[in-house]
């Protein structure tokens, strides 16, 4: 038996997201059937972490447990042929028994794009949110910064049911070119997690909330502010740390 | 009645081309059945040139005559609102009568992009031609420079019924980061030119003929060298000269 670890980059745009379920087409489980034509075995592949229907991902990290009688060479150039041209495997290794895709993850770090003008480029459509209005930049990368460290994400988040606590490392904001740049780093992740902080900060940039009001969304649960969900297609999984 | 000029970019992945088809997705008809709805009345818009399936622009022009009761900046934003986001308008402004996108062109350019490497990000696909094995790029520069001049570009077209004579300004290839780059600009275009011209250029990379057979090609039209058309996603309308 092999454990083999692959990194996976995939446009999110024609996926219900990362998660396998039957029926529907998702990223995993248009690599397992593609590792089932390959090796005519039910192969089942571990992600690091799920990404949502239309988030992107340069850098997601799966694994999976097989026989399989290729090289890793040819079963890496196998899967690229047979995978649609969405996914691609970027990576290819055997890895010892013991990797396990999501419970070894250390950390992950994702992206949001957003271009703040006034005309987007029908080439970045399907990758960056457009949002033509005025944004105030320095009042967004204030409010950057007070997601940094260990925090309750439950306001955050699509449910309050679980432990909600997560801790991150750095939580910045920058241009690039002519886009807004919003780049996270955590041990883990809740659901919407990074939408919701870029949802807030839009309200942010739009003067619709002060910077500061973030520290009384994260103290007061009940406070009665909104925190919007951004678009998942500006959201790019670019890396998980092991 | 106003003469309308538009810049025009779009992702030419979903659409059967430019020119209008009825029934058919095109980009023509497209923008046609948005100014329909702004306007209630049937515009027909004239392109500079047509674009085949899958091609791609960032820079066409169209024009329509029309009484619209809008002003530029509101026909503008409505265009822009109410088109699919795989189409932008990057520019309208009203003309003198007499401009007609087509017959007052002066010259067009084009690029075809070549990644010339193992694995190509999902986020390349849609615009880049992928071509994995090696290529000599010293051999394709040297090629590239034959189709300089006015020239009777019959055996680089998908006809040769009409008069196929165009005259090139430059044609050069070039590096630009991981990607080869072609770019062309020329008076105007027969039907499958560059894709033509791109597809010979390959062969000549791959090294299954030489520069100066192209030469050849030119002169010998009975020539029995097969003129491989590449894939229409490379390619991209990057201008109209005026």
């Amino acid at each position: 038996m092999d454990n083999y670890k692959i990194i996976v980059a995939y446009d999110g745009v024609g996926y219900h997201g990362w998660q396998f379920q039957p029926g529907i087409k998702t990223v995993q489980g248009t690599i397992q059937n593609a590792l089932e034509k390959i090796t005519e075995q039910k192969i089942k592949i571990v992600g690091a972490g799920r990404t949502d229907a239309g988030v992107h991902a340069k850098g997601q990290v799966a694994n999976f447990w097989a026989n399989i009688n290729l090289t890793e060479e040819e079963l890496y150039r196998a899967l690229n042929a047979v995978l649609p041209r969405d996914i691609r495997i970027i990576n290819l290794e055997k890895v010892p028994l013991d990797f396990h895709a999501r419970r070894k993850a250390k950390a992950k770090i994702y992206e949001y794009r957003i271009l703040n003008s006034k005309i987007i480029s029908p080439f970045l459509v399907r990758y960056v949110l457009h949002y033509p209005y005025p944004l105030d930049f320095e009042k967004m990368r204030e409010a950057s910064k007070h997601f940094v460290g260990e925090k309750d994400f439950t306001r955050f988040s699509s449910s309050d049911k679980k432990n909600n606590v997560r801790e991150v490392y750095y939580s910045e904001i920058f241009k690039r070119d002519d886009e807004i740049v919003y780049k996270i780093k955590a041990n883990s992740f809740v659901r919407y997690m990074v939408r919701k902080i870029v949802g807030i900060l839009i309200e942010v940039g739009k003067g619709k909330i002060e910077p500061d009001t973030i520290l009384d969304i994260f103290e007061n649960k009940d406070n009665s502010i909104t925190v919007p969900t951004a678009p998942p297609h500006g959201l790019c999984l670019l890396e998980v740390i092991y």
